[in-house]
């Protein structure tokens, strides 16, 4: 029986067996042979797709490893992501694996053909950063090749999670802007069509986050989000909203800094500035927030040391480890220009 | 023979002609099977290494097509390079096509890896973007796989090339600061460590454009360029290195958008105002150069249309193309708030 690290994978002869047919007939189906009923064909079929049988991983497990692990981004835009590449090259630098990078997309269809286009290619192990799809479907890919789940939170026993503690980032952000003398704090949020559980999705977090923090200051009236997306059109559009309402927020949580980026437009084509007339703070701290032009108040992840962690992790679960791990970054608060008093806060 | 699109791949039978020995041999070298002598496997190893064969190449032909995209990129900070991605990625949809990524890094070594697990990945073709290694090792690859070269300019009859025109693109940049007023203008360059014909690389053609029109000009004694990269930290450390010389510019010229961000926060750090004190372009007409708090003055490469291009060229090699096709897209000048008259200008 062909195993990886003691956790058990489908064989042939597993697939015979659900089938009530021989492993020469299945054989025969899978090289699509001359001489195979369609009757046949149906229950072999039915059995490899019940029991997640890929012949591809079998003929990996023949050959051996690839030295290839894949990584599943959302997409490309997102700076945050390229520090988590990196930790993860730096990590298997000198290990003789190569990473490969697929972009998941926007839907859990695009999603499902990039995973598979990973399994396909045989890598030794998976990196999926912020996937859509349910807990249940990244599972079934653990059960073939060794998953690590970077950006959510769920507890699962067949996979790891690298994940930054998103309620305590949120809280910061959320109780450094109360600090400051604000009360109309609106929130920005993403929109996606995620099957996973919504307490495991880190926007969901950050947004429930926002909620609590301004209801445990009696600020519950003044709860404002606007559900777009993580970018600077979401941003841009989710900023454009709040401040048409008419009572303008003073500051603005976008849940990420690519939408901050947005939020700082709008504020620039509505005439108001930032920080004097919006406070703006996001989520991430990219290299870009530091930039003197944009000085963006955010919340730090360290996403190489995440990256690089995942990395570590792939390859133990590659040599053989099939306990779980869970692994949290403590976020931290770093102040720039961007956020400051409103305006029409008496002075002390 | 297996051939691929006319162009004629090595195979089992031409190692085995080259060592002097039978294909049984080859073949038994190749399953490392019992009883080769080692002067046997020496001379077969030989003859495929010189060769160039691929056991891989070979298991693919036989298998058919594995309806799979690599792609080569230097790194994932640039969002030019989201948007070829983009661009591939629509001209693939629909297509059953999927494409997979691989960061090419900044040293040859790094790049030669990264070319060569996208050919053990078996990928139908690949998507090479501004690589660094010597046009003879591409065209080796090209010989395996069908291949798309984008930014670079070299002409091969093994690959096709997609680019943009940079010698336009850089003519634009200098010749709106020369109109504006300015005559000290700088430039800042990247160092790479590719052994490609300088004249293919997009970088060295965009600095020479510079010289040439500042020569063009008359203004060859205020030539000024900084050689870093074209990375933040690249724009910043030129910036400041061209700040610091005695007759200081009063336009810097990035040859990316990436440093010119740089470039801004260095001169903010040196309490010079943009465009009051110094004016600032870029190459590439990021999103980022469109931000209000940014307003940078850019070339805008169509990143979109080139990546469908470059699809596009490569489902036609795999279809059976085998003469090489040229595609160059024209650049055109962004202005924005990053450039102005030289302050120290007289009025007209």
């Amino acid at each position: 029986m062909v195993t990886r690290g003691g956790r058990r994978r489908v064989t042939i002869a597993d697939v015979a067996s659900r089938a009530q047919v021989s492993t020469t007939a299945v054989s025969k189906v899978l090289r699509d042979a001359y001489g195979v009923s369609p009757a046949m064909k149906e229950r072999v079929r039915a059995a490899i797709e019940e029991l997640g049988y890929r012949p591809h991983a079998a003929a990996r497990a023949m050959r051996g490893r690839t030295f290839t692990v894949g990584v599943m981004l959302p997409h490309l835009r997102n700076p945050f992501f390229a520090d988590i590449v990196d930790g993860l090259t730096d990590e298997l630098s000198g290990t003789g694996y190569q990473a490969i990078l697929v972009q998941g997309g926007s839907t859990q269809k695009a999603e499902k053909a990039a995973m598979d286009a990973l399994v396909d290619r045989q890598v030794d192990g998976i990196l999926l950063v912020a996937p859509l799809l349910a807990r249940a479907r990244l599972e079934e890919v653990a059960r073939q090749v060794p998953v690590v789940v970077l950006g959510r939170h769920e507890r699962s026993p067949h996979f790891d999670a690298v994940f930054d503690d998103d309620e305590t980032g949120a809280e910061l952000v959320v109780n450094h802007l109360i600090e400051l003398g604000h009360r109309r704090i609106a929130h920005i949020t993403h929109q996606d069509n995620s099957t996973a559980r919504p307490g495991d999705l880190l926007h969901v977090i950050r947004a429930d986050t926002y909620r609590r923090v301004m209801r445990e200051h009696g600020l519950e009236d003044e709860i404002a989000v606007a559900t777009t997306y993580y970018s600077e059109e979401g941003g841009y559009d989710g900023a454009q909203e709040l401040l048409r309402r008419p009572s303008r927020p003073t500051a603005i949580f976008a849940g990420a800094d690519q939408a901050a980026f947005g939020v700082l437009a709008a504020a620039h084509d509505a005439g108001l500035s930032v920080p004097g007339d919006l406070s703006v703070a996001g989520y991430d701290n990219t290299k870009l927030a530091a930039l003197p032009n944009i000085s963006l108040t955010s919340i730090d992840q360290p996403g190489v040391v995440m990256g690089g962690t995942a990395g570590r992790l792939l390859r133990e679960r590659i040599e053989g480890r099939t306990t779980a791990v869970r692994f949290s970054v403590g976020p931290s608060l770093i102040v720039r220009r961007s956020t400051a008093a409103p305006a029409d806060l008496p002075e002390a």
